[in-house]
């Protein structure tokens, strides 16, 4: 549906005809827009294809990620203008041991470079009461506030964007899944730098954690909870 | 490496020259055997390839599954008889309303046969002493003792054993490493149902949070702490 | 106001006047109610003093926990006819190493006497439907399923009663703030082994966390609940 | 032992003859210093008595606050000097919406002296090279990243100091019990603005939790670990 059968066996297609979801689990009432770790150090300062991107930013994900982040950057606006709260979530520049265990060679960077790569890019900015959620672990959820946070605003479901689809995002969404709430992947709006990791990962997700959904989806149910907010009905 | 190269694009293994992992991180000296799900209800009674094995039980792994049911037997005994604690994760029975919206069809099943389903399989069942976790989550760790448990004993890596790769196995392994535990995952003893979420999850996890391994590392891995227990240099 | 007054300092009476609470904090839309550790071992299985009740269990409130034992009881009733979720606490049996370091000597007891003491007294024993949540913390939420439970129940406000008041009671009612839930606690209802933590941590958790209520308020609040939502306009 | 005698009942201290603590828990191999919300906005610009300091700083802990903070720097310079890590806890200045439902009246601030309020004060800051948490709880634990750099740092034993005994020491000392690690509280370094919560907080904590000990007794530790260290025999 979104590009996984690509990477799947046939016995894994034939599978999914017997046991795949067939229908989408749905949102609730009270949504949050969550754009996790959508910074210069995953993208490039230039749009450019991700081998030749990778020659500064080793971690980069190309022009599949600048893609996805124009996707947010619509998403992100339709959420702004119907009142849906929007939560930024970035890595935690401080003294706590990483969680990555990587010793993988970067290209070395400036300091000046470094700190820029650390910078939420400008597309898809945090604006003035937008909340930036810092973390020292792949999910949004273990060692930070997000969680007293959402139950404080009463928020039972979250839709996630951003990157990698295999890394932050999915270790997100089953943290979210596992507090209960509905969860959303923007299948437009996340990215990753490896093809089948992205597209099984987006599998996997909507097998048994989320709704998988495209940008339109998303969009839409975010109008439709911004018109029922607007007429005064939402509890 | 563990087969995951078969399911990967083109553009995948090329990235993977560039920036995949080239080196095993390590293992403590402290470990625990965590085997994850390892019921009936996931592998049927008998041994029986999966779409057959589906028939009765729809959430069966089929063949793959015993395969690694009876390595996973091989490491348990090296782990019982080299002194490392062993913990069997398993769901919980109670009233907690489920992470999982799954609303597939199962076929339907008699409550005994229900109740057979929960029951860990006798080639890996508990002994006296062993730990049983009972987990409402995907992971071992939200919402269970287990953490409690593995931090009053000083374990500081965990080798996993169980199914399915792409779930639970999953799931415990990223809050594992989130929680600064070494990981270890034991390709010849995960299962899952679907061939390219197998493969694709071990690749992502030995990418970013553990060092997938194979049986006979895991073997020798267990020896040698068993021996260096033995003549008590031991920390 | 709840009998904490008598053990202040004349500089606490006064300081209290000068910073004290003056107002409740109010509760939610959709409570439950928390019944904390309500087990033999804590209150005998005869109503004694505390100090005869002592001879044979050592951990024993005496005729103060039989009191509030018995006006817990009413307040369970009024919660089930009112449809109020409710959720017992008590310890988990199992091969977890526990967080008490405790080692003072106990009475010893027969098996069955301690298996006996594990057991949730008759007065407000759990009946179908009502779920039992095992811990191996002095709070309720680490390490248990509670909070994805109350997360999918949408539960904005727990009742807590039960013991003690200076342990289980205290540190749960920490940890449900923490989430950002509306805490109640009832006066009449919890118990604890010294006069002077029992007040004292009343008066802590009434300044800082949880709103302290006696057993006419708490009754009145559930019954408001269940009027409103038999005519169905609860949200 | 530590003063809380003076704020029990008759019953209580015969309570405690036959059922209190007798002997310390004892602590682990490799401490950590931790001190708790140790600002400006808790303790005043100036060495003033409580209801004085009260004046322009409502949360005050007056003057018996600034002697701890002194025994304070004391213990300190001794865990520096004996490489004992320190971190530092404080509040989260952040858009997260507050655990806390007080709305007493403060006195009002200028935009400097609120700044000035929320830094730790001069006689314990932070030097290069030691942590400091940002919480949005009483708690250091939930919502920070703060048990994960324990644990790898391999931390197995935690010395308290700070404000206020009743409020986010004991929360913290608590939920360290809880994650098993050994805990300890120094008398001489906790303050709080009520005399009776300092006193039976004390109590409650070295009854349940932590050991409570005097500064001579938590140098004495640093400095025998300090002493291990050096000679190359830890673990």
């Amino acid at each position: 549906m979104y590009g996984w059968e690509k990477f799947m066996s046939e016995r894994d297609k034939q599978h999914d005809l017997l046991w795949g979801k067939k229908e989408l689990y749905g949102f609730g009432k009270r949504p949050a827009l969550l754009l996790i770790d959508i910074y210069y150090s995953v993208l490039g300062l230039k749009r450019e294809p991700i081998f030749e991107s990778m020659e500064t930013w080793s971690s980069s994900t190309g022009l599949e990620g600048w893609a996805a982040v124009d996707k947010t950057a619509e998403l992100l606006e339709v959420a702004r203008s119907n009142q849906i709260p929007v939560i930024h979530v970035k890595g935690l520049q401080s003294g706590i041991n990483s969680w990555s265990r990587n010793t993988r060679m970067r290209v070395p960077l400036s300091d000046e470079l470094r700190q820029k790569g650390s910078e939420i890019v400008d597309e898809v900015k945090p604006v003035y009461g937008e909340l930036v959620i810092e973390k020292a672990s792949p999910s949004a959820f273990p060692g930070t506030p997000l969680l007293f946070h959402l139950n404080s605003l009463g928020i039972d479901t979250l839709i996630c964007c951003g990157e990698t689809t295999s890394g932050c995002v999915r270790a997100t969404t089953v943290d979210g899944a596992t507090h209960r709430f509905h969860m959303g992947v923007v299948a437009d709006c996340v990215f990753d730098r490896t093809e089948a990791s992205h597209y099984m990962n987006l599998y996997d997700l909507h097998q048994k954690y989320a709704d998988v959904v495209d940008l339109a989806a998303a969009k839409q149910y975010f109008q439709e909870i911004g018109a029922i907010s607007k007429i005064g009905v939402r509890a």
